[in-house]
């Protein structure tokens, strides 16, 4: 028991410097303001990630344990409606006061207790230690893509990390993985390794014989179809994709743009770069992703294609969240977490789609093949791409 | 041969005449105005239905036809982009010209034509005037709901048909229907019988064990679950939901109203009338559906269970449309129909749930068990209501 | 007392027939959509005038008399809190019914009613009766502007009046009238003919020397503007102007439109037609006429100004509402009218601009030189145009 | 000659000085974000003020001037279309870098050269440079205002400056000032001190006899405002006020909080403090200043009136600018100043209401008895308040 829980106190200390390091470039004004309502400042992701643990470890299980500050719980509850009220989402950028330097005293304060208590809490609570970590590891990935919005915003065009390059191509030429489909089994199983809920149960699922793209779709593939008019021609789109377009004037990437010699720049976290054609495209939403495989006369592949022919991968990780068909919906005898974490995912389960992999910003050791990540068909802030399918 | 056609000519003058039976209490005044940007009046549906035989029918495989005003191409198209530019949507309730006399004589000027030309129209020809037969039993459901809707926006509470009754319930007792599971095959086969593109193809699905309620879910429930606090219990929500239930301020299905004896009171197409506690619920919302079924400790079925149940339900059709939690998307090696008709049903697959069944305003023989009725989360004009559903 | 009574009879007669005639060409569908929400159905006209003699005049002093129908108080009110609740304003185009001829009826009801009462009503009353002429007089000119606006939004251009023509020039020549300043009376004198409560009271204002175009600005001269670049220099418009004219893409006056010969067309109430460029310019905004007046290097009139000036300019009256550069406020010691009918002007004195003289629109009967007529500075479906001034 | 220019060099010291002293509590997260569109961040107007130099007095006159950074003619300019293309104005609150110490050092950047330049620069560039400290006194005060609703949105309430007071009374009786009326002269004299183009040219106004209240409205005396239900009483607003309150759902000064103990509090500089009752009422519209006189059956003085009145008032300077009846609108024979400063003031003639006096946030030195500031009847985060009139 105490090697284990010696793991997840170096575990702990491991994701929560993490954090940290993404944090450290940047300076308190860098850290405060919302680009837009999907996203947050840096420090309301430093806050909240602690906030979590000091509202579902430390003060339900330290009668001792004294809250750092009694306006956190309402500044950084997210969307527990369990946990009660909280600051609207839209005005997260208004938190000038606490200062980051505030901030990291609450994250000192919050670990320091928690390494404490950490040999003595119960299974159960060092489960909840665990999925703290794993939603740590979640605001890691969204501090770096929300920093990349609010710094594309910028017209100075800020440099984050001056040496951020972007995930490179596995291989040049596409190739097509075939399976021989059948009833297999997907989702996570329920011993063993961490999982959210809503990965579970394992269960059986039917697929009809299908061959998956051996690479991610690269800048060059996605140049042709602009090239080809892609963006202009309605019928490549889903309906509410065309309005979509129309309405935002969509042209290309969200970080792209045209430049005078015609050859794509993209506003990336190294500041603005020529657009690397081999590397896989990224930022785009599924309406785009969709249309892209209808302009190919091809398909996204399923959750569950992608799940049984990820082990074939060589770019299943690590590059770019690919968009699924699959919406984001229940697993039969899918059961919330019990508590107030019942709320994580289950209730974002209409109008959203699967995005299965990991990218660039993905924090390593968060991936795993069951992963079920889920955005609104026009969200693109990610580092989001995609890979082909067919049914055979 | 001859038989066959002739059957296509005596359907065709059928659906043609209910059309024209369901808009004969308006006025013109009636027909006209548009309540919201999702519904539309009542003589954009007569002449759009008209539309679609005389563009896809009629225009493409006649030479001597006369298109009978060639405004009306623009006008009345509603979402094919192959076939040209149109009327925006918001704005089809200002065309009090032309006429609904106008529109009547449209409507008789297609069906001269087209009943003229029918025993000459190859086999695909023919299929393309089937498919705008049960386009236009859609709109005729359409009508309903969209006038329903209007009149209710008029403080004076017009009456369309003081006959009519809302769809009574099949039994009073809810009893469950158990499936044992297992691979099955839904959708539409590919020869015989009409159906959507998005019916087909055909193909195994993989059901675990389940049970499904023997009948609908009625007002007196979802008074319970009003009288619960459903409306204001976040946690039963999903989170799009529970936004939607605030910034609407919503607190009953769509037509109830609060009375003051506290027995609520439902506009209907005979008006505001006594609610009937016995009969199913309808214009209700996928999130309400959901919300209801969470508090209930339930689920709503799959549409792949609904599909295998359907035939053992007693009020499967003719009351409302049933929410699945199942997304619209498409059937394993879907493919939309060929030319501007593919654009029916393919183009919608994001965003929506499947409803299955019919309801009492979906006109006789338009039914069928593979049927995929489509909304938002959101919408509920239509008569839609729930039949829960558990896992074994 | 007899002869000046009948004097009132006989001019309601005659406004409530005026009115009649023109809603004659309109269909119950034509008189019943709402195109926008500044403007209302013309069947809303008919009822809310009626409305007016009902509320103010007939309830209050008739003892026996029998409202049409108890409804209509709630329908057909438009802004008077004081005379209790009323239907919103943006849901006036769904009153399908009561129907066009329902309408008619409710104000032969209402006519029939107060023609027998006038005899007996007290002075204050026949006030209260020859405001709600000119009350009536003014949804006159609402009819035939908010009318032209909705079929303006119809793309088969519906004919109002064959026959309609537009207001035609009063000479070809511009000259200056001049005006040697000093202090001077301007406003409605307390006696003798009618005038509104915000045209009160008479006052001295003062005046330093200018002068004013003998003529209203021109067609051809706004297409000289346009030709210049009016619409894309941003240095001639007022900062709000310009932000509309760049939300609104504003290129040229309300129902012009480009052609292929490069000679505009208008949209008129007899459908469309070739623009007469001697004609007065009509239906701009005030940001439009003040951004040309900038461009002439002169300015629009003050309201004082145009009514010293009136009685010398041969088209002050029947072609066109000229913007004055004044801002809609109550004169030194304005007193509104007492009880409901106090809210008919006073509260309308924010964020308006004052236009004088009549338009081509205005019943003949209803114009005066004290006249302040006004609407925000954005606001174009009326006939509205200008003329220049400037100082000495 | 050269004391003259000393003196210019010496104010301009003065003034940048406390441009700097105001910002000094900030920190870079205080300076950073933008709380509305209307609002700007601190770190904008240290730039923006120190961009109008550059831009108006260095770049054209000096040849070696070297421009500090050629990204901020871009993200500075504010609204000078004769100044080129500038950054979106509700997207100033993303730019984290430049940092504020970058800012600052861009102020001590401009200082140099322009105290450099100043005794060489000829009298019409020196009166620009005095335009630009009148600027950026302007400037100063709304780095104020801005900074108190960017910390009024934040739930920790920050504190910028513990000592801050509100402004004292004036007296606790309200006296009437009479005035007999008749013409006079109002405006800024051409020569001798400074004033903006639109306090000119002094000219001759008639005003008829009145009386003018001898002390601001307090804050006692709009709590029985309230108390009396001047919220929920249409009759007393403008129909724009009205609609703004049922909007927003408006019920007291912008910074006051009901509190348990039914005293309220206001958010100020010093952060939420007890409501001094005696202090003169702020941060209220013209809605709400014009309701509130129409409750005490008295009105709001004219601009001209003020004018006149104003040597004699105690508290005209120094507590909070007082709403006027009078729109905002150019005097007789205005003309703008010549080139890009031209739109400094005349371009936003339309829609607005002039205030007179002076705020507790008005630099010392800034106020002037001519002085026109303006702002749109909805608008109340700056320190408006109220002083009565009435006609005699």
């Amino acid at each position: 028991m105490a090697t284990l829980l010696s793991g997840l106190a170096e575990r702990y200390a491991a994701v929560r410097a993490e954090t940290d390091r993404r944090a450290a470039p940047l300076s308190d004004a860098d850290a405060t303001p919302q680009s837009m309502e999907d996203a947050s400042p840096a420090k309301w992701h430093l806050a909240h990630t602690s906030w979590f643990f000091e509202t579902f470890i430390l003060s339900p299980n330290l009668p001792q344990y004294r809250v750092f500050d009694p306006t956190f719980a309402f500044l950084f509850n997210s969307y527990y409606e369990a946990a009660g009220p909280r600051h609207a989402r839209a005005c997260r950028g208004f938190i000038t006061r606490p200062t980051l330097d505030d901030i990291r005293a609450y994250r000192q304060h919050v670990d320091a207790a928690l390494i404490a208590a950490l040999p003595d809490l119960d299974a159960e609570t060092q489960a909840l230690v665990e999925l703290g970590l794993h939603h740590e590891q979640q605001h890691q990935e969204l501090l770096w893509t929300d920093l990349l919005h609010l710094f594309a915003q910028n017209p100075v065009e800020p440099v984050y990390d001056a040496h951020w390059t972007s995930p490179s191509a596995a291989e040049s030429q596409l190739a097509w993985h075939r399976h021989e489909g059948g009833v297999s089994e997907i989702g996570a199983a329920e011993a063993g390794t961490f999982a959210y809920d809503c990965e579970r149960p394992r269960h059986r699922t039917l697929v009809e014989p299908f061959a998956i793209g051996s690479r991610l779709v690269t800048n060059a593939e996605w140049d042709e179809f602009i090239d080809d008019g892609g963006y202009e021609t309605a019928t490549l789109w889903l309906s509410d994709g065309w309005a979509w377009v129309q309405e935002h004037g969509v042209r290309h990437p969200l970080y792209w743009r045209a430049e005078p010699d015609n050859r794509p720049s993209q506003f990336t976290l190294a500041g603005r770069k020529a657009l690397n054609t081999a590397d896989p495209v990224t930022h785009i939403s599924y309406y785009e992703a969709d249309a892209f495989a209808t302009w190919a006369g091809l398909r996204l592949p399923t959750e569950a294609e992608w799940e049984l022919a990820a082990p074939g991968l060589s770019d299943a990780f690590g590059r770019c969240w690919q968009w699924t068909m699959s919406a984001y919906l229940p697993y039969p005898r899918f059961q919330p977490a019990a508590g107030a974490v019942g709320e994580y995912n289950g209730k974002f389960m209409s109008g959203q789609f699967v995005l299965r992999g990991s990218s660039i910003a993905t924090p390593s050791g968060h991936e795993r093949v069951t992963y079920r990540n889920f955005f609104y068909p026009h969200q693109r802030w990610q580092f989001t791409g995609l890979r082909l399918a067919k049914s055979l």
